[in-house]
């Protein structure tokens, strides 16, 4: 067993071996869910460098990443494209849809999915997907729907700790750490 | 009882009950305090996703919702207006005041009005209303007037915390999260 | 005695009893320490609404106050001019000698003389006036000169935690929180 | 003994004491490892006063001092310029090989070395060299490679604590700190 799995149960880790898809929400998960405006009228946003590390290694094992944002900006789109994500939907009023059309297209099974949200537009793609996950400084009533609480808050790689995980209950993590020597 | 009310004193939740108005102030509640400028010329300022996700169904449920500010800033403008607010006083020098105002405009009592704010020029309006609080970063002589401290930081969401609380204590809290699966 | 001042000693409060200016660093005192650049070139800069709000009173109960800085910035122009000090020396490569100059042109004493600093450039200031300070968040060797350690980190309301103390032990604190009911 | 080597064991100081070289990673090290951009196209980065503060002592003890990162940006070129460093190598894939580079150059050894950095890709530099660090809040897989881990957080004086470190194992932070009074 790959170490960092210790913290892990083995409940939790065995939703993790069947996931083929990691789809997050973006404020309050990528981000530290700050809006942040200037009196000029630009926005800002800020990710974390430790996500994007992780999400190369996902896509090179074949994994479906994307996001799901209720918002709309062009700075997500930036930082998607950065990321070289599968998908980006913004402006999203319901998620729900968004995720049957997702499973879909890319011949996904609900136990296949892992998602990642922290409010209450998250609460029934959490529930519904094989691995429901929430960062520590989500709401209580959203943790509480979650199979995995991560334990980074979010915009502080919240999306690194979920992808070391998946890949590390699928033995996938080791051999990825080995080729940086 | 909701389950979120275990952590609020009977007190407390009677107070709750009967607000019909939620106010606040903005710097140091909807944002961290902090006052960031550029070499340029231009400012910046951070609010949460969370305050605005909650906001929605205070609206929804009929409560006046508004800000009162003693800065003033294009900022705070645009923000307040994406939150569709129902009012938002900037550049005022007496809170006292327009909190009069606001009773006559809106046809409030004090014992329906809750109030959120952190420092100094706060004191009056948390000591007058139904229900004053404070966040858990401001003065400790101001949280010392409040009926209740809110745990967030300014700008960590400090008015959903109150906004949940207020609707959970009125019962109306269980069917916004149920509408959501 | 005022409340705020059972956490300090007799002898900080004894120290406080003189003085009459109260001068600060501005990187790691007034803001966090954080050199924040654009790719566009512009710089950016955080300072504490909550130190703002107790300089006015500092000012209207006739204290020096003032800042004195190694670097130099239109931003701290800026949020000096705002809050109205007495001086702000930018760009200042020796501080102690820009002390002597600021005592003599204000009549002060070192005992009346307070300063907060959270570095090297700092340590003999701190060691040589009446009631020298370091935010808690400083170095260790600067925080083992400091008279006093502010429990706040730079630009948490580093100034707004040294002036309210200093205020309390003059008893001065009270009279000006009630003016605010 | 200079106190601030207390908290550290033997085998660290020994390790300390050969060297004449610190390098670092930027995003995560230098910064808080936030990418931040601005809905107009333009990019933010946060850097510490604190690290500049002991760079310059460190060139003025004739260190090697040079900055490795994978990304790349104007406002790193900004800052390292500000910063006098000896080197700043932006967009490199391998460090490995820019690590070859760098101490055929200035005549190193590996002991010689210091390196500070949290992520994968500088995993096999952590460990090759004399003096490998992270900081506290890199992943645990990059934690378990260093000869120390830093006690602050990215871009809250990483290289400032490293460097006072090697300086005060070196026997020179003292007569620095001296020379400041």
């Amino acid at each position: 067993m790959e170490s960092i799995l210790k913290q892990y149960t083995k409940a939790q880790i065995d939703r993790a071996k069947n996931i083929r898809a990691l789809i997050f929400d973006v404020d309050g998960v990528l981000t530290d869910g700050k809006i942040t405006y200037t009196e000029g009228g630009d926005e800002i946003k800020s990710f974390n460098v430790k996500d994007g590390q992780i999400i190369r290694h996902l896509r090179l094992n074949n994994f479906v990443v994307g996001a799901i944002t209720g918002r709309s900006s062009k700075i997500v789109a930036r930082r998607c494209a950065e990321l070289k994500l599968d998908f980006v939907y913004q402006g999203t009023e319901t998620k729900k849809a968004k995720l049957s059309e997702i499973r879909q297209k890319y011949g996904l099974k609900d136990d296949e999915i892992a998602y990642i949200g922290d409010d209450i537009i998250d609460l029934s793609l959490i529930k519904e997907v094989g691995l429901g996950m929430a960062p520590i400084d989500a709401l209580e009533y959203v943790k509480a729907e979650a199979d995995l609480v991560i334990e980074k808050r979010g915009g502080d790689g919240v999306v690194r700790e979920a992808a070391d995980f998946i890949l590390a209950a699928q033995g996938k993590l080791d051999s990825i750490l080995n080729s940086y020597y």
